[in-house]
Parts: C-alpha cells; sequence; structure tokens
C-alpha cells in the first residue's frame, strides 16, 4: 500500500448508511480519516451514528476542516456515477487549497474544465480511479511466475461481500504474521489501496491482462497475494468481468463468498441461483485449464440473520455445501479460515 | 444485413493470403467488391490468385479504379493494429471523391485530422467499426424474449475458424430456406454485416450488454440468428470477452468449433488444451444458469489435413468426442450440420 494520507471523505446526506465507500475506506485503508462532509449529520461525530469504523468529527463543508487534509475522497455514488452538483463548491475549495481530490465516479473529475484548471493552478492531483491508464493490454499467462501465493475471492453473485472479505482476509493474514498483500479490482477497492485497475471499466479484451498487470507488479513484494474478486461467472451481465479475473489471476485458491439467503440473482431476480456445491464445480473446472486451483474456504454474510446461533448453524450448512471451512469474517472471524490460505 | 454497397478493398502487399478480412467481405458480405487495391499484385485479377471469392480487377491505387465505387474497405491489418502511412494516398483519394470509408484498426481514422477535414468537406462518412457506440451498457438478461432461436458458435482457441463457421451456417442455413441472421462480434464479422458491436472493444463491464442490443434489436426480424463467438472459454486472456458472449446471447444451442490439431493455446504455448469433451460439459455448465443450452453439432477446421478421406476421419472422431454430428464447413458442407440447428 502507498503512503498514508490524510483524509477529509465526501458524503453529503448519505453518511452513514449509504456511504458503502465512505466507510470500506476508514474500515480497511492505512488512511486517516480526519473528517466526514455531510451536510446532514454535520455538528455530529462519526461514532455517534457507527462504531464500526474509527471515530472523526463531521463537517458540513470543505471549507469547514480545521486540520491539515491532503486528500479529499468522494466517498458516494449516486446511481449512474454521476457528479452531483451540489458537491462543486466542496471540491473547488479542495483544489484551490492545493488538496488532491479521489473520485471513482463515471465523470471524470479530470474532464471537468473547472476542476482540471484548478488543479493546474494549484500543484492539486485528481484521480479518477475508474479511468484505466492507457498501457493496460492482453493478458501475457504470466501470473503463475510470481513469487506470492495468489488468493481469489470469488461469488455466487454481485454484492455478497466479497471486497469485504478480502479486506478482512488481508488484516486476519498480517495479525497472523503473514506478509499479505492487497490486489484491488473495484473502485472502492482501489480508494482502500490507494492505487489499481479499475477491472470493470477496461476494455474487454484486456480483462485477465488488467489483473495480471497488478499481480506481476506486486508478486515478488509479498507473500500471499489476496485479489478482490467482482461479480459471479453466471452472472447474466458481469460474467465476463469474472471470468477476466479467474484467468488473470491464475489463482492457487479460492474462497466462496455467499450471502446467506440469496436465491436470484440480484437485480434479475427471474434467474436463480444454482447450488452452492455447483459453484465449486464451476470455478474449479473453468479455471483449472489454465492454472489448477481449488475453493480452500468460504465467506458467508450473515446481515440478516438476526441470531448468531442461527448465523452460526448457517456457515455450518454452507460448509458442508462447498466442501471446505467458513465462517462469516464480518460477524465472527477471518482468523478462522486464514489457516486454510 | 444492409443495402448492397460497392467496394473498393485495400490490401497492399498482402493480398490474397495476409488480407483474412478483405477475403472474409469478398466471400460472405453481400456486397460487391468492384476492385482489389494491391500495389504488389497489380495488374493481375483476384482469380489469379484464390477462386474461393467472387473475381475482382486488382489495382495498384485508388485512382486506377474505372467503375464506380461508394465505400473504400480497408481489408487488412498490420500486427497492433495501427494504420500504415503508406495507405494515406488511396484513403485521402476515396474521401476527396465523397468515397465512404470502413476500417476496422486500432487507430480511428474519425481521429485523424486530415481524413476527418476531407470527410467533412466532401459529404462522406469514416466508419471506425472497432469504435463502440456510446450507448452500450449494462447487460439486461432479456435476450431470452426474442422470437428467434439463438445459435451460438463457441470455440476451443482463437483462431479456429468460428468466425468462418458462423457465415457458412448462415448461408447453408437460407440454402435450406431459413429466415437466418448473422449477429457479429468482431471487425471482420462486423464489416461483413455492414453493422454490429465490437464486443472485444467495449468496457468489460458491458461485454454482455452489447451482445444483448444486437439480439434485441434484430431478434424478431428471423427465424434463427447465428452469433459469432470469440476466443475461448478457458483462454488465459480472451476468456471474459467468450464468458460475456455466451451470457449474454442466452443462446439456445451451440456449435462448437476446433482446429485438427491444435494441442496448445495459440500464442500461449505453454499452455494445454483440455480434451474437446471438457469443452463440451464447460460451455453448457456455466451457460446453463442463466440459460438453458447444449452443444448440438461441431465444426472441424482440417486446413492442416491434407488428405480428404483423413480430413474426413478426424471429422468422424471429433464427432464421436463430442457426441454431436460434425463437418468441415469449408472443406465439406455446412448443410450436413444444418439440420441440428
Amino acid at each position: 500500500m502507498t503512503e498514508s494520507r490524510r483524509l477529509a471523505i465526501l458524503a453529503h446526506e448519505k453518511f452513514p448508511d449509504r456511504a458503502k465507500t465512505a466507510l470500506g475506506v476508514m474500515r480497511y485503508s492505512d488512511d486517516d480519516t480526519v473528517a466526514v462532509i455531510d451536510r446532514d449529520t454535520a455538528g455530529s461525530r462519526v461514532h455517534d451514528h457507527t462504531e464500526t469504523v474509527p471515530d472523526a468529527p463531521i463537517v458540513g463543508a470543505f471549507e469547514d476542516i480545521n486540520e491539515e487534509v491532503d486528500t479529499l475522497l468522494i466517498g458516494i455514488a449516486p446511481i449512474g456515477g454521476g457528479f452531483d452538483e451540489s458537491w462543486r463548491p466542496d471540491v473547488r475549495a479542495a483544489l484551490e487549497a492545493g488538496v488532491d481530490v479521489v473520485a471513482g465516479l463515471h465523470y471524470f473529475l479530470n474532464e471537468d474544465e473547472e476542476f482540471a484548471t484548478l488543479a493546474a493552478e494549484h500543484g492539486a492531483d485528481i484521480h479518477d480511479v475508474r479511468e484505466p491508464h492507457a498501457g493496460i493490454g492482453v493478458a501475457e499467462g504470466r501470473s503463475d511466475e510470481i513469487d506470492a501465493e495468489v488468493v481469489l475471492t470469488v461469488g455466487t453473485d454481485c454484492s455478497v461481500g466479497k471486497m469485504t472479505a478480502t479486506c478482512e482476509l488481508v488484516t486476519a493474514a498480517r495479525e497472523a504474521g503473514i506478509d499479505a498483500g492487497f490486489i484491488p479490482t473495484g473502485q472502492t477497492g482501489i480508494m482502500i489501496a490507494g492505487w489499481g485497475n479499475p477491472v470493470d471499466r477496461v476494455v474487454s479484451d484486456f480483462t485477465a491482462g488488467a489483473v495480471g498487470e497488478m499481480l506481476l507488479e506486486k508478486g515478488d513484494e509479498h507473500d500471499v497475494l489476496f485479489v478482490e474478486g467482482q461479480g459471479s461467472i453466471v452472472h447474466p451481465a458481469y460474467s465476463a468481468v469474472t471470468c477476466g479475473i479467474l484467468h488473470g489471476s491464475m489463482a492457487d485458491k479460492l474462497v466462496l463468498c455467499h450471502e446467506a439467503g440469496r436465491e436470484v440473482v440480484h437485480g434479475y431476480e427471474d434467474t436463480e441461483l444454482p447450488p452452492v456445491s455447483e459453484y465449486v464445480d464451476l470455478y474449479e473446472s473453468l479455471a483449472n485449464p489454465v492454472h489448477e486451483t481449488e475453493v480452500v474456504a468460504g465467506a458467508l454474510n450473515t446481515k440478516d440473520i438476526e441470531d448468531d446461533a442461527a448465523a452460526r448453524e448457517a456457515v455450518g450448512a454452507f460448509s458442508e455445501q462447498i466442501g471446505a471451512p467458513a465462517t462469516d469474517v464480518v460477524r465472527f472471524d477471518a482468523a478462522e479460515i486464514v489457516e486454510e490460505l
């Protein structure tokens, strides 16, 4: 990971429940969050709303921050990934103060004339994490040449908790004394890590190549690399990205992520999920011709199960279905499966 | 398909053996090829070199063409997809004559200042077929709502003949009285059809969506739609595109394409191809959770087998391995498998 930054996180009207990126960055990045910017909850503190992340003051505007900040991070995304004009005064104020801006929107702030001019005038950088760099190309099929073991999270669907599982596994591995690295593939993961290729935004022919490039870059710096997976291999829209990451990572081990109770594809309710055990066969048989791999553990997201005992039971059933140890990495402890990896 | 055009096909120094796009368009499109432009073979005729396509004169430059032409098509591609400056006088002459230009290069002619200016001045269109249109988005998972039956060619590797098989099947189906349509997904296919989305060049998240959009557009115009496949589901670099087309097309039937004697992945010689029978399982098990499908026929490319009897034998063995009828659609006859579809 890069040097730690001092962040202001913009999350107007959405903190904390609809600010998934803000919470992810606060929870998992090495950066310090100096302040959250949310005009609705201004005046309160982060811990008044959630204790799952470090505390910080909440202010109404960038100009109300009293401490030193080096980066403004856009921690929310409206549907469609557009830029909300009500955020413009905060971005303008940050750039005028020479503060870098990081955003994961489909609307690239670098292409906004006012912002580009201000950034140039004040020596600030704008980092649109969803804009792939120009050097990404076709995969070379060399990800298996690196020293590090590669562990990839794969899912039964979108939004089952692959990014969270990956980050929790990195943390648990480090706590167990393992030199673990994180390979981000999506916008929140990239904001957490401070670097990375937005694999879902590259040219489709370069999907595997975008992953391979990151592994070749970091492959000799760590003993284990945890790759953030995306989508599902049987998703009606996003399976291409999943398949590209599977073959591009040439993963040695897979962790299958699932949400308890999920029965149909999120947003495609006509399409039923196949049985969990079938995913194990699908991922392994598809990966093996390129690089031998195995599902060695499972991560079950039990957030919709109220009772801890019932959650334990669900985890046990999931473990039996996939034929490997499993846990809920948030409710219980990722350390329970780290020894498998 | 669109109205038929009167084409000049540029193929400098490469006609016919290294001009795959030129030959594909001459063989399969509804367009008339008025002339081929190749400074090396200028003065001869197409049939002096190959009789697999309609005859036409070969000239040394666009300006040497005596007949009326409405479109100049770039029928060759250097490695890397760049523009060869030695072609500039021909493109310039075409645009100055108000003739449209079609190209499938990575270098977009629309972004070339001289060409863009000439096109505007003379009312000519430049069509860079590799540039996806801006409206392509995430797949809706509705390709199964169309009236037409969908047949997709899938492969054991790149460059085994999927595009050729698809075109031969369309032709054979039409000869059998079936109202068949062609859904192109790559640059040559798009040039043949005169329309289509370059699926390997769209944003990876939109891979399935780029296919679905075409099926929804053409789905009620034909009884059977033949979708051109790309790559292979276990390709180290291109599997993402293959997977996106598989799920985006929601194909009812699959035709498995293979090249006799191919044992390792083209360009990735360390990676062995799995047994042909395993591909049948892989494609079916991966497709089924989204849309039920089956490999109903095989197309074996036997171009490296000299003897017809040996080729027949290879086709027989291939058919047995995949558990479905097979043929070589070029050497023998696509009609042999059309009845399966």
